[in-house]
């Protein structure tokens, strides 16, 4: 992509109303604009890492033996009538009411719906077990949205839902997501610690929630030192196997978010007590049968029984997810992206564009890595160094590559790593390979 | 993916409310299921075909150098105030109020949005030109929602905006969206054919719709019996060339929607004329300034004279594209996918699921396909042949590839192709062979 046509508004200014690092590096950086309160559009470069980010929850679902399907965003209120949440979830709950005067309501989440949709189709105990999921816009009227896409109105949730014969089998949907879970957020470069929860309106007596600990963290978190130190898993998962002891690894040592958190593992702990500020990024659920129950979810089982399914919820917040992987990565020039995120892999720069010697080697390079697939994000702009490298540090991609008339002369560009800032003089061809590696 | 595993609901009855084939196909299929009057889930075989149509979309948008982002579902009701659409617009108009009693709207097309974009962002010439679009459930709250997907309440459509100096340059964004709409629906086995059209609550004064021929069509179009017969685009575009050749070809034939026919041609064509019912698939538009005015998007000229940005809008129905398909392509068993928007390549079917040689052989053939990216459903269920065959017609996967014990025992399983319905016997290893081709 050429800088000079991509549609890439950074800003030199920090906007006032942004409060958190990510929201003000988010505007600057050109990835998303306010269109009314909490709710935003998502310009190109923040799209892609949308995008990005978005694949890496679908291939890990898909590897868990998770089934993608798309579930509306406008849902009827009668199912929530059914359940009995349509009283109690207040004001966060976008109501609408159609032409005809229809009770409709903007999903804020999808218990009801899918165990609807599962209801009407799943008959039979040998269909079992399903485990199935969506990606999609949702809506919760928050009174005071803030922190741009950490705290939005209308968010991108991967919300899963699981529907087992028995309690055991509902463990295992659990524990599967539970580790899909620890490996999505790996290969986004964070370190999400697994913390026990409270269940609030999703219901159910078994729940963690994923945390990453920053200082901008909207609550207060516990956890063990050894946790905040672990070693992630890189290993290749079987989850058809027994996912117990890979789970047990993570919840033997103590880790509690605010409301579940028991003051005297504060004592017992000591000094391994870690206590900081977490950011929210996926929360699971098992709740049993407390949707199935009300909404007659039911299968006929071996003998011809009625069993009442048990179920679980499993929940990611995507959008959510650009803003915390920014508070996790970034620097006081601007956004580090981890490689597996990035909107493009490499910002080729030309410090002398319309020099007929730079504009050829600059062209050839994007060309050549553009044809490998790489993707490059090529700053052909007439506008001086200064603004060049700091737009591209602001955007942060892993990788700069320069080339200038002196180098040029030299048959030689600089490679610049943006997360080490380690910066090296190479022979064109040399600085290809590296890239291409 | 395991038939025995995968989500798929087919039904041996035709639904009583389903009053066209792709809505009977789909609901039949196990891709759709309605949760409320035009408003559907997308079950995995659904989604998946979704899926492949928006990533044809997608790709014959950037190849145009159509930017992509994501502009959010509720927009502010003060922005279609400013363009005067926000009382014109209806009752097909979603509004809703906050919880503030702030009018917002469920978007049902962001010519409004896009522009305030723009105009926040884009203040020099030297930016221009700027092609933009986004793929984005839109709402439009049809009095009688009917045909499935085909008139939704909620559907998903592909919107691209254009921004230029003139009017020249405006047309060249409407001839790329032209040219690129010709590619993206015969990648997709569809004969759609551009018509002058009605520019509607769009405005302007140059639009076509692209237009399939198909007796369930919802109005009457008629055109040159030759543009009927015409070959579509198969060669590489060069979007920075004067594409207007290339759409004087197909606009020099007479083609108009009911709106703009004109019965004097008519008369002149005889024999010449085809009058048929189409479906509608996808529009575009030039309507120059009628939202930059209002809204104020004017960039800076070259001479620091104020100019007022030429716009157009260009539309896919992605979601009533499913349907559409299916309307083209179909028979008395069921859907015949086009291999590009196929959910998966192959139905691998067992016929004596529990036979240790047909395991062996079927799950052999299920491994190495999938290893070689093969998309396959593999039907290993404990069913009756007749019900496996029924079920693979109706889903309409391009190749079916048979194992029975008689076939197994002399070293063959059968090919058959779901269009031709041609069969053949081979030896195991040349139906990998072709398949894999």
């Amino acid at each position: 992509m050429l800088l000079s046509r991509f549609f890439l508004p950074t800003l030199k200014e920090t906007p006032a109303e942004a409060q958190i690092v990510s929201h003000r590096l988010m505007l600057r950086a050109g990835m998303v604009r306010q269109s009314s309160a909490g709710i935003y559009s998502w310009l190109p470069l923040g799209f892609k890492v949308l995008k990005k980010i978005e694949q890496i929850v679908r291939e890990e679902q898909d590897a868990a033996g998770c089934q993608e399907l798309l579930m509306p965003t406008i849902q009827p209120a009668e199912l929530w009538r059914e359940s009995g949440r349509y009283e109690d979830y207040g004001k966060e709950m976008l109501r609408i009411k159609d032409r005809h005067e229809r009770d409709m309501l903007f999903g804020p989440t999808n218990e009801e719906l899918i165990t609807d949709i599962f209801r009407k189709e799943v008959k039979s105990y040998r269909q079992l077990p399903k485990l199935l999921y969506h990606i999609q816009w949702k809506f919760r009227d928050e009174v005071r949205p803030r922190f741009g896409v950490m705290r939005g109105r209308e968010f991108l949730m991967k919300d899963s839902y699981s529907f087992d014969l028995d309690k055991a089998g509902a463990v295992r949907a659990y524990n599967k997501m539970f580790v899909a879970y620890l490996r999505t957020f790996a290969r986004m470069g964070l370190k999400a610690i697994p913390m026990a929860a409270d269940t609030g309106p999703i219901g159910g007596d078994l729940s963690h929630e994923f945390i990453i600990l920053a200082e901008t963290g909207e609550s207060q978190v516990y956890c063990h030192r050894d946790l905040v130190e672990k070693d992630w898993l890189g290993e290749r998962i079987d989850y058809e196997a027994d996912l117990q002891p890979i789970v047990d690894r993570f919840t033997r040592l103590y880790a509690a978010t605010d409301e579940k958190h028991d003051a005297t593992q504060a004592t017992k702990l000591g000094e391994a007590l870690v206590s900081a500020r977490g950011i929210e990024v996926g929360h699971i659920f098992y709740f049993g049968t407390k949707y199935s129950e009300p909404l007659g979810a039911v299968v006929q089982g071996p003998n011809g029984e009625n069993i009442t399914v048990e179920m679980g919820s499993y929940g990611i917040g995507v959008s959510r997810l650009v803003g915390a992987i920014i508070e996790a990565h970034h620097d006081d020039k601007g956004i580090i992206w981890p490689e597996s995120v990035a909107p493009f892999a490499v910002g080729l720069v030309n410090l002398k564009s319309g020099d007929a010697d730079c504009d050829r080697v600059a062209g050839d390079l994007y060309a050549k890595l553009s044809a490998n697939s790489v993707a490059v994000l090529y700053d052909d702009r007439d506008e001086r160094a200064g603004v060049k490298f700091a737009d591209m540090d602001l955007i942060g991609l892993p990788w700069q590559l320069v080339v200038g008339p002196k180098g040029v002369k030299a048959g030689q560009v600089e490679l610049k790593n943006r997360k080490s800032g380690e910066r090296q003089e190479l022979a064109v061809e040399s600085a290809l390979a590296r890239l291409l590696g």
